[in-house]
């Protein structure tokens, strides 16, 4: 059974999830060339093969198809390797220095298409609405399980971003802990908000509004911009610019609006990192809180062109060797080559 | 000329160094299987093509040879790309929410051996000791600059850990700001001193002899084992028996005490990681403070056989799919191997 270990001295959490190390046995490495043919062959997540995933939590389907059948256009299965599992119970042990938790939580895997594709890029805006909106209901479903405090909703794209399928989907972990870079998230908006009286992110928008240079996408609903202090190059992060603490509570225009603005800046992502490898995350408040007016979400892009190497395990600090202002203007360079 | 960045909202530091994008142009790929001859060729490291360095900073060399010449055991160079100079003049900028730092520091690389090898196995105790001797002198030197606050001393091994260059050589980062996981560090040390009047680390220690499971070597002054809280598989901490907050406070019999111990620790590590791809760094108080109670030097090994993904970068928690223990029984297992 997985279980979550405390350092002893620090905060940090560790999942400890030893059957995880069955999942690559067995399993050719995955390739980002491969042709979708021969990718194809042996996908469990390819639509005719539900029997090879555990049974199906929920799933966009067409009216009158069965669970675990054809029909679906985006299905959510239990992880077959979970990290952490609904199944333990909640207990905690302290022996010494030494503190763990059980492993009680959840890890699904959203296939975002029945069809053999391995991009974002590949599904048409409705398509994508669909997945985004599925995020929504794991979240609001996961909320009303209280031993879970926090749900984190991430994509893999790449071996070199820690992806073992190329078919396109992503994962939800969800918790027993607010995991430690959220809480700090949290903790540092709070302390801005009680100086400043208004949300870091609403600000930090208008900032960037105001400088430019690092914009990337700006419509109605959303921006995207290269932060500041981008850890990685071509770092992107993509903000509502409604103000909402919680991705749960978006609305389906919202959906639809970041559906369109995701879809166009995986493609920009793609153009500038062949092969393509990235991870992406939903940053979002705890599940059992309330509105939080300092708290603001927003999907995460990391594209994984470099390795982290000593000096950033050591310090928790980065070596970025492309400025954001450049990879903004590479990216946008890109979007008009899309166009 | 390189900057700092601190992320608007969080406690987070970028150094953006675009200069060091040139580092990769028109080097091959590193390549771990590389025969020793191939690798050698075009080597920037070996004894002999000392010009093709800058101009060394200091070495252990025979007596009579010169300056950037033949003759050298050890030999310190300033980077050629380096990620912080200390050309810059020391300078901060804070515009709105955005605040940054001119680079000053220092960026240097230890080549570990005039011979084209590629492992700190390679080298016999008398040659590691002399690295580990030389790690303590630029310490010394760079504490002298009180615009340096700290200085990382890191190795990286293997591409997947973040290496360019195959020639066995470690690197020493010197920074005008204590990198925040060495601030999070003192303050959990010091908050368990406040509690408990004992260096937390020294305690370790006792429950994890206590404990035995997780124990990789036990000898006179040296002690390494698996953290409880491991983030990756076979992640390693070698830490003096004896307290010290600083690294370079080490004696001569102590610095060849550690050179048999990292020296057997390593060859245990790439037993068990092939090819071989690790990170290890030196966590040291920092460099403008005065011996502290709370704080324990050591050294951490992190071996890369996976990737960190979507929920790790999100999440700042980390999914390990090995036990501690079960690393532990392997790295023994190796050591008894070797003999």
């Amino acid at each position: 059974m997985p279980e979550l270990r405390k350092d002893p001295i620090l905060d940090r959490w560790v999942i400890m999830a030893p059957e995880r190390s069955m999942r690559l046995a067995g399993m050719a490495a995955p390739d980002p060339e491969l042709g979708l043919l021969d990718g194809a062959k042996d996908c469990p997540f390819c639509e005719g093969c539900e029997p090879l995933t555990p049974h199906e939590i929920t799933a966009c389907r067409a009216p009158g198809t069965a669970r675990d059948a054809p029909g679906w256009r985006v299905r959510v299965v239990p992880n077959k390797f979970p990290a952490l599992s609904s199944a333990c119970i909640a207990s905690a042990t302290e022996r010494g220095m030494y503190h763990s938790l059980a492993g009680v939580g959840a890890h699904e895997v959203v296939i975002e298409s029945p069809r053999h594709v391995l991009s974002t890029t590949d599904l048409s805006e409705p398509e994508l609405t669909d997945v985004l909106w599925i995020y929504r209901e794991r979240l609001l479903a996961l909320k009303r399980e209280p031993r879970l405090l926090h749900a984190m909703v991430f994509k893999n794209v790449g071996a070199a971003a820690g992806a073992t399928q190329p078919h396109t989907h992503s994962q939800v972990l969800a918790t027993p802990i607010v995991p430690p870079a959220i809480r700090e998230s949290l903790a540092s908006s709070q302390a801005f908000y009680d100086r400043r009286h208004c949300c870091p992110w609403c600000e930090l928008l208008a900032e960037e509004l105001m400088a430019q240079s690092r914009i990337v996408l700006d419509d109605e609903a959303f921006m995207a911009f290269c932060p500041y202090a981008s850890r990685v190059p071509y770092e992107v992060w993509l903000v509502p610019k409604q103000h909402g603490s919680h991705f749960e509570t978006i609305s389906s225009t919202q959906a639809w609006q970041l559906a369109s603005a995701l879809r166009r800046m995986i493609g920009m992502i793609e153009a500038v990192s062949v092969p393509p490898a990235y991870n992406y995350f939903i940053h979002t408040a705890p599940l059992q809180e309330g509105p939080m007016s300092h708290a603001h979400w927003r999907i995460e892009i990391l594209p994984r062109q470099t390795q982290l190497a000593g000096f950033e395990w050591g310090s928790g600090s980065y070596i970025n060797v492309v400025l954001p202002e450049t990879a903004a203007e590479k990216l946008r360079d890109a979007a008009f080559r899309l166009h």
